[in-house]
């Protein structure tokens, strides 16, 4: 006896005796003569459907059959009068794992994404996050199987760390029961980026990335911000922020292609039923070259095309998500990339340009979401970068070993960092960041 | 011209005129009309011989090229007379970045492992460091490789927690600045597993499996032992105890496999340096069965055959590291699965055996380390877990979602968690885990 799962049988061109499936109930229908059950074992969207006669003992028992039960089908896959299906599988024994009581919370109808969220335990159990999650899945994979492909090396960077990498305050503390900061002897929190430790490995390796979670204490309820995400960050030694660019452009370019041809059948419901003009907006990102301007010229464009705006626009100041979004929705309707940022906006590791006004930073805005990624080459020069690191307060001394990384062989280098997490809004048109991980954390919500 | 990478170069099978490497010198050698620099740029093991003629412009400067430095150097790639290379680089100009000063800490000699542990930035820049961490990176690749291909969906679980999966007392406390715990609304810990989270999307997806930190905050200061390290946990819907020890052979003799294939000399740095029997080790992993026995067995053995532990072998209780290593190692020489441990010494999840003495649980334990996985079937039947849990002061209330997944359409499900640094132990024969992490996190231990 074969055991298959699903995805494996609907990939069949020809009917098989004697196979098994193992899965869940989604809907049951009964006739006169026969009972039709949809199971669902999670390999793909699709269901299979399960024929029952009514001559088989196990028909009374399956003709009263309810929605999660849990089930183990033997039969034969033949070919299915059905429209919409190639197979259907012809049960000839049954066993019922557990029958799910009617309190079921997943009857078959539309439910919101709201209630689903609060019980995130068993929402992937739907059609709709089924299908996010495989898909977020599968675009862990591109991600790794791009960067490997491109020579890069994975680096596991810490997530307790004795720094913070931007000055930013927003940090989670982390204590050690009864020996509290004892622990490691000094404070420690959670990391916001491993950026420069993967600094420190680029110059060693020549390229590396890192994929892992990252963390934010802000207390802001907004549909793009989380506690923990995951982030990507790849760094390229012997690399100028051209370089950084085109890695961001031409890895996005991957994903959106990648998802597109290994996610054909999940990607299909989000075009359906979330964004009608998904298939629209991840055609444009993999056959059109990327806008690459100068945040002055940004700036400019956005004080003559636009308006509207609730918050002024502004030189020497951060855009916000609204101006991203203009350019890369309204003036664009693609992928840009700004880059030479006022240097007082952008952290003290962003490589001081000539006019010594700007740094070499970039960001990549696309339509739906804004920043994807964000970037720069690094201040490679130790005088500068030391310079740069008092003006914004932080101890040379706590950073001695990223000083000093200046002193042996120091060179050109350059990164970015993507939210994995906004990778999978644009590719999937959701709004909601809690709708693309599995259990999300925001102020408030730490249950499961 | 085109820019290219030592490894890409050392694979070549003839000369190339005008090609680029961007990388830092180890070492100089300097006799009366040539200067020869080894430069390796990171991308692999070997360094490239670079041959600068005295006749060219920068002679001077490169005859007095220190360790460390930076460089640039566009040349010739032409067969080498020297022995153990085919080629070598004859340079035509060369650019560099940053000359070291004399004081760089990696001169070329022996540094001990507690010397680079004080350097973590620097000692990638090492051979065995490099190779270490370029085996990192492809192992955590095959790890995803694998479980792909097996129809697993990667599953990112929560790094923050409200819940504590087995009930150990080890755990990071996590507080938002001034909100303290009030921001998640309740007591945050690092999570210690994802084993539970797992289970809930396997009951979905049908495969699963976690690649991510986990943290204990115990104050143990051994070779063995790091407050963050990473797991393994892939999780099955519809299986039981023989799936998930079939799974734990299958997938270490791929991940073996794969390191001997794909890291061929970066491994032979460890069989040279760190361990003469690795080869042997690894060979036996995947040529033959593993043992697979009862823990009840287990003891029997130990009582017959060992002699001369610290601790004594008692039924009922945990097996200590010496026992685990002495069945690995002197009984059977090569990988043992124990199963059915007595269920006072694991957690409540496991399924309780008929004997009800007994859980299905399975530890696989390989020769040098001890334990690599742990898991087991887990406990489908609500009645039996609620007692449990009641039965280890576990609250229902805090676990409901776990629970309430034993209601609606429960089936068999089994899987384990494997240390992903133990397994880089392993293949890499180095004894201490501070050896295999970026940056290793214990007591008192968190610069860089």
């Amino acid at each position: 006896m074969k055991r298959m799962t699903v995805q494996e049988m609907l990939s069949f061109k020809e009917e098989r005796m004697e196979i098994r499936i193992m899965g869940w109930v989604r809907t049951r229908r009964t006739g006169r003569e026969l009972t039709f059950i949809e199971v669902n074992d999670g390999s793909c969207l699709a269901s299979l459907q399960v024929v029952v006669e009514a001559s088989l003992p196990f028909y009374e028992e399956m003709s009263r059959i309810t929605t999660g039960s849990s089930v183990c089908v033997t039969g034969d896959l033949v070919s299915s009068p059905a429209e919409g299906q190639a197979f259907e599988l012809k049960a000839r024994d049954v066993q019922v794992y557990q029958r799910a009581p009617e309190s079921y919370p997943l009857q078959k109808k539309r439910h919101s994404d709201e209630f689903l969220r609060s019980i995130a335990h068993l929402r992937p159990r739907t059609n709709k996050y089924g299908a996010m999650f495989r898909i977020r899945s599968e675009m862990a994979f591109a991600v790794h199987h791009y960067y490997r492909k491109k020579g890069f090396s994975l680096l596991h960077t810490p997530i307790l760390t004795g720094s913070d990498c931007e000055g930013a305050g927003e940090l989670f503390s982390v204590t050690a029961g009864e020996k509290g900061e004892a622990f490691f002897g000094k404070p420690a929190h959670l990391t916001v980026s491993g950026q420069l430790s993967a600094e420190m490995f680029a110059l060693a390796l020549g390229r590396v990335y890192t994929f892992g979670p990252t963390f934010r204490a802000e207390n802001s309820n907004t549909s793009r911000h989380a506690a923990e995400f995951w982030m990507v960050e790849p760094e390229m030694a012997f690399a100028d922020l051209d370089d950084a660019m085109d890695l961001a452009e031409d890895s996005l370019k991957f994903l959106v292609s990648w998802v597109m041809e290994h996610c054909r059948e999940d990607l299909s419901l989000f075009t359906r039923f979330v964004d009608k003009d998904l298939a629209g907006v991840l055609e444009r990102i993999i056959s059109e070259d990327f806008a690459r301007i100068t945040y002055t010229e940004a700036v400019d464009l956005l004080l003559k095309k636009g308006s509207g705006f609730e918050f002024p626009v502004v030189w020497g100041e951060d855009l916000k998500s609204e101006h991203e979004r203009f350019l890369a929705e309204n003036i664009f309707s693609k992928p840009v990339i700004l880059y030479n940022y006022p240097k007082n906006i952008k952290p003290f590791y962003m490589r001081l340009n000539d006019d010594e006004k700007t740094v070499a930073a970039m960001d990549l805005l696309v339509p739906r979401i804004g920043e994807l990624m964000g970037g720069s080459q690094r201040e490679e020069r130790e005088d500068i970068l030391a310079m740069r690191m008092d003006a914004q307060n932080l101890s040379r001394e706590s950073y001695h070993w990223y000083l000093e990384s200046r002193r042996w062989g120091s060179v050109p280098h350059a990164g970015f960092g993507m939210g994995f997490e906004r990778l999978l809004m644009l590719v999937t048109g959701v709004s909601n960041i809690r709708d693309v991980i599995p259990f999300p954390r925001t102020p408030g919500n730490i249950e499961f």
